[in-house]
């Protein structure tokens, strides 16, 4: 059976709403996956589209799937007191790859130390970082915005992968997490309310969240 | 003194957050406001811009503060299971003037029933607006989204507007109230923690709203 990763965020609740074909979960925040999916202990996973671009070699991408947003990703989030363009030290989040790379795009000038440690700013993604936008007035800078003010275009946060040559049943589940993700946009507010219950956001705001 | 309006919701926060000049509160839904100020019942009031544009000949504008929006204003939603080109009615809130004739214009084929009756879609504003859009899974279309959409424009929804001629003591209290808006806008943290308290939001959602 395909062993199919899952990103421990409320993000995946759409992927993951009725997906009708068998799998094994390997649960993890996106570093988790990443490696996983290297060390052959996960067949298929969403993984960190920088690590999919630094081991495109042995990886195949499913270009039906992703996570991205054109704009505000809003579980992406940079905290600082500091204005951006005086931020001098980043303490970044160990469960992310992509948005630390982009960060180092965005903020080329910017030492980065891990999480915990003093800096001018912080970078949270997932869950936390939807929490922190929520319960915490300092400053947020959304990545998913300053990537699209900075070029124009949508930013690809995360692409499924499977080893290659994939796993045996691949395109049939492929097939059923498209479709999942297809009856999750067809019953917005019936995905609202099973994410809220599994994962403790109001469901109004997980609704206007996965829109 | 002068009697000066208040709307009774969370986004008169930063226009109240420090005002240094004497003046008399009037609290109330914007339909009282409009309402109160037309009776002389008070001297200077953020009234619906519907409401200003119908009393132009006997008001006086501020032109310095206002209530708009380029794009999303979150604090006024049409909630709707029923697709919008679809709504043949629509329940809306008895406590706005502008929103009410908005909808009018983005549906002009609408029927208008009060608040409570059974209708295609609910009109809300302020912090019912607010609630709804995190509470309540149903699709909620923001009205200054809708609009921005439609005509490229931001939307005004309230000016501050007195009688003609001015009460006295009113370019000190204009001063003192574009004052408190700048500086709440130079203390964001400061403010978003002062309005959880006395409204009861967490204090990164109010920051977020307020920017």
């Amino acid at each position: 059976m395909i062993r199919l990763g899952r990103i421990a965020y409320v993000n995946m609740a759409p992927v993951f709403y009725r997906v009708d074909a068998p799998f094994e979960e390997v649960s993890g925040v996106p570093t988790d996956l990443n490696r996983a999916l290297l060390a052959g202990e996960c067949d298929l996973a969403p993984i960190s589209s920088i690590e999919y671009a630094r081991h495109a070699e042995r990886l195949r991408i499913l270009p039906r799937l992703c996570v991205s947003s054109q704009g505000a990703v809003e579980s992406i989030q940079l905290v600082s007191k500091t204005p951006l363009e005086r931020v001098r030290t980043v303490a970044v989040t160990p469960e992310s790859a992509t948005s630390v790379v982009l960060t180092k795009v965005l903020l080329p000038e910017a030492e980065h130390v891990p999480l915990g440690e003093e800096a001018d700013a912080k970078l949270l993604i997932g869950d936390a970082a939807l929490r922190s936008a929520f319960e915490d007035p300092t400053p947020h800078y959304d990545l998913g915005h300053l990537w699209l003010e900075r070029t124009g275009l949508p930013m690809v946060f995360a692409v499924w992968a499977c080893p290659d040559p994939p796993p045996e049943g691949l395109p049939e589940l492929e097939d059923a997490l498209v479709a999942s993700v297809r009856l999750a946009r067809a019953e917005p507010e019936q995905l609202a309310y099973e994410a809220s219950e599994r994962y403790g956001y109001p469901a109004g705001f997980l609704a206007r969240y996965f829109e």
